[in-house]
């Protein structure tokens, strides 16, 4: 039996499963979905660690909870394969978002079905008997029904299909499941390190958390930006001036950091300060090819956002996000509307956010920034300026740095696992899905495996784009859930290249 | 008798009245200060123009209250002189700011003398018996003492001083005082028509209010600034966008806003807008004399503002304020410090602020402004663009310009008859008096005089800088009032040239 055959005979396998066990799938779901999950509801989410362990326990998996004082528990399992030479680990968070449950057309922890969206109308109904058609339209309404229970639940019921064909995994099965990541997983480091003798032996890790790709692709990341921040304060007098009596003679300080912030970033968006730019991994050849690939999604979004205009002279939002971005995310001076008086204020304030590629050091970058600054003619401090210093400088700004930035975290789709594994997806979504080098956004836990256990990972998508992840009416479409399904049971059963 | 003369002579008089008479000036002040003068509180508004219009009574004044339904009255008053061709009018406010009596060291109806400031440790003491000498750093403390009623009780004491030595007015004199100046005198342009008939024949306003000049001595002016505003919305996506999904490809409105601003003005201070100074009536070769003659307060200015660099390269603060002013009084887009976050935000907004100088039309200006925006490549909106116009322009700017705008107001201090004035000044000051052809600040009223009612005017200053206007401890130095009583005998006495 062949690669390609592997990825049809597990399709088929279970698609013919979900025809026969969706509804028990569903009503299982539904009693996974009862459990409230706040990471700071430490019972309940003991109650949702102890239903994994023994949901999975009866699959075969050798389930334990790693326990760390005080947080809630990593749920981890394990099922060795007799002559496996690699070892996936699956990730999921099995903690949600707070509720506000009058904001809900429900109980958030009653699960319900409905046959449409509530926005299209959509009405309560059961969830039918065994083997009755299901419609993929459906949506299952409860907390955590997408974000992010959905690919354990997808994983649960790849188990069973794979389990009645008696189709055995290609790989030995790890899983590592998350109870505190939409409160910033404060103690993923800590469980991490601690238990790494439990890891060492990952040949890939499956990030498994997200929406499907605007065109509703099922798309797979293969890193995050990286992030960090800096403030800027501006000095102008010692205190705010009457604007008819100092006006035209006392120094502005928002016309002063208008010019700073406009010297760093051309009109086009290309980003002014020296080197900021150059330590950036550029994608590989391969990885162009799979950005160029993914269907292009400018259009599309410029309609919804209202955008005449982007920045990089029409380059596509898939290939600026492989470079690092600086976006200016908030200005304050004075006052503004019906606050606002005639003053020149004492100071100006910008909060610079950027993103960071592959290779961008968030110190190094953030000292290229002080260099522009200095470049310009302007004497930074980083405390608030005395007299003597004010009487000094001109021109002089307070640099906050954001103390907690990280790095980007990127795996080389390249490597031969990964490229494997990228094959098998390519088969099971007819060269539908979308493959891209980084998402834009930034996340801590990717640095942890990518950077710090130096072990590769692939970012899975599942779930519906609009599925109200962390606000009220959170929901899963029942065509993306059973999607889902599906492509658990292709990782399972992938052959995975040698490193 | 020449002029020359009735100066010192005015002078001496005085000052001699004074040594006999202050004690019974400051019980008489205590009297009027007793009175709450809030605009608001018609009653005591009353018994404050009843005060008056007894005190200028018994001293020969043909005393009327103009009154409009609901407004505080204007207390008007005239003292007609056989022969005289000129008239003066002495405008001053008799109404005061708000207290907050728990941020008083006393009631601030009780005047009480200190024997020196609150912050220098002065302790209250007695008015001291009539002929006892009196220290000019002795300070008055009590709300108005300063800010307006200082002006009105120089006057009266001037009126004694001359009656005394039985010295003549040289021109007709009236009171126009008004009632609601701090709460920024709605009724005042009603006032001015409906009594123009009583203020047709005046040849020269005296606008009696304010401190004196940084370097203590007392200062003239002849103008004020005028004012208007213009507030600018940038628009980018339709949302706050998440700044690493969308960071490097989105808009950012913050840093659109930086270069419109930036566009604006030159970093030494020049206003870059087509125009902008082109309607200006710069200052006469007289004025810009009296300018230069006025102390350079520049530096002091700089040292106690904590500012090594002001606009207009090295151009002097009382020069720069003969030009009109563009600053930024308000900037703000998305959230700065602790509210800050990862997201590119929908709009940013700018408060431009205006000052404007003789010859410049308010509505004139906003529109060179809009002129340079549209230069500047921007679509200009006055409302919420909509979907349409944002997916058709890369640069969209709301422009909402300040309905209140005013001209600058300004005399021509070559005029033979403020020429007249002036030179009666510069002798009493022994040319230590400044002379301004405007404030940098504006002034409605004034407009109202120099511009509608086409009369020309002068600002007199007398109270010490320090006298907490508008806060709590509001004081006059008794130095800076004596000082006042004699200008009031001088002004009443000068020889006016003809027009």
């Amino acid at each position: 039996m062949n690669e390609r055959s592997a990825t049809q005979t597990a399709v088929s396998i279970t698609q013919r499963w979900l025809q026969q066990n969706g509804s028990n799938l569903l009503h299982n779901y539904t009693q996974f979905l009862a459990l409230p999950n706040h990471a700071s509801d430490l019972p309940n989410i003991q109650r949702n660690a102890d239903w994994l362990i023994e949901q999975f326990g009866q699959r075969g998996f050798a389930m334990q909870k790693l326990q760390i004082e005080g947080a809630p528990p990593i749920v981890y399992g394990e099922h060795l394969v007799a002559g496996a030479t690699r070892t996936l680990c699956f990730y999921v968070h099995y903690d949600g978002q707070p509720v506000v449950p009058e904001e809900w057309a429900q109980d958030p922890f009653a699960a319900t079905l409905y046959d449409a969206t509530l926005e299209a109308g959509g009405k309560p109904i059961s969830i039918p008997p065994a083997g009755e058609p299901i419609n993929p339209e459906w949506r299952l309404y409860a907390r955590a029904a997408s974000d992010d229970k959905a690919p354990i639940m997808a994983l649960l019921g790849a188990i069973d299909a794979l389990q009645t064909a008696n189709l055995p995994y290609t790989a030995n099965i790890k899983l590592f499941f998350d109870g505190e990541e939409e409160s910033g997983s404060p103690h993923i480091a800590q469980y991490l390190a601690a238990y790494a003798h439990l890891l060492d032996d990952i040949t890939v890790w499956l990030l498994c958390d997200g929406a499907v790709y605007p065109t509703d692709d099922i798309a797979f990341k293969f890193g995050s930006r990286g992030v960090t921040g800096m403030q800027l304060t501006v000095y102008g007098a010692t205190r705010a001036l009457h604007s008819g009596h100092y006006g035209n003679w006392a120094p502005v300080p928002g016309q002063m950091l208008a010019r700073l912030l406009t010297s760093m970033k051309a009109e086009d968006g290309t980003v002014l300060i020296d080197g900021f730019y150059d330590s950036t991994q550029p994608p590989s050849p391969f990885e162009l090819a799979q950005i160029r690939q993914a269907p292009n999604i400018d259009g599309q979004l410029k309609q919804e956002l209202g955008l005449a205009f982007t920045e990089g002279n029409g380059e596509s939002l898939n290939e600026r996000i492989m470079w690092p971005s600086l976006t200016i995310r908030g200005l304050a001076s004075g006052a503004v509307g019906e606050k606002t008086s005639n003053v020149i204020p004492k100071t100006a304030v910008a909060e610079l956010g950027f993103r960071l590629a592959k290779g961008n050091d968030p110190e190094q970058m953030l000292d290229l920034v002080e260099g522009h600054i200095r470049k310009e003619g302007w004497h930074i401090v980083y405390d608030e300026p005395d007299h003597e210093t004010r009487l000094r400088y001109a021109k002089i700004v307070k640099v906050k740095r954001d103390p907690n930035g990280f790095p980007a975290s990127k795996v080389a789709m390249d490597r031969p696992e990964i490229r494997s594994i990228i094959d098998g997806l390519k088969e099971f979504t007819n060269n539908q899905g979308v493959f891209l080098p980084s998402t834009g956004a930034s996340n801590r836990i990717y640095g942890l495996i990518f950077n710090d256990l130096d072990k590769p990972g692939i970012c899975v998508t599942m779930v519906n784009r609009d599925n109200n992840q962390h606000a009220a009416n959170e929901n899963v479409r029942l065509g993306n859930l059973w999607y889902g399904v599906e492509l658990m049971s292709v990782l399972l059963t992938l052959v995975i290249a040698r490193d």
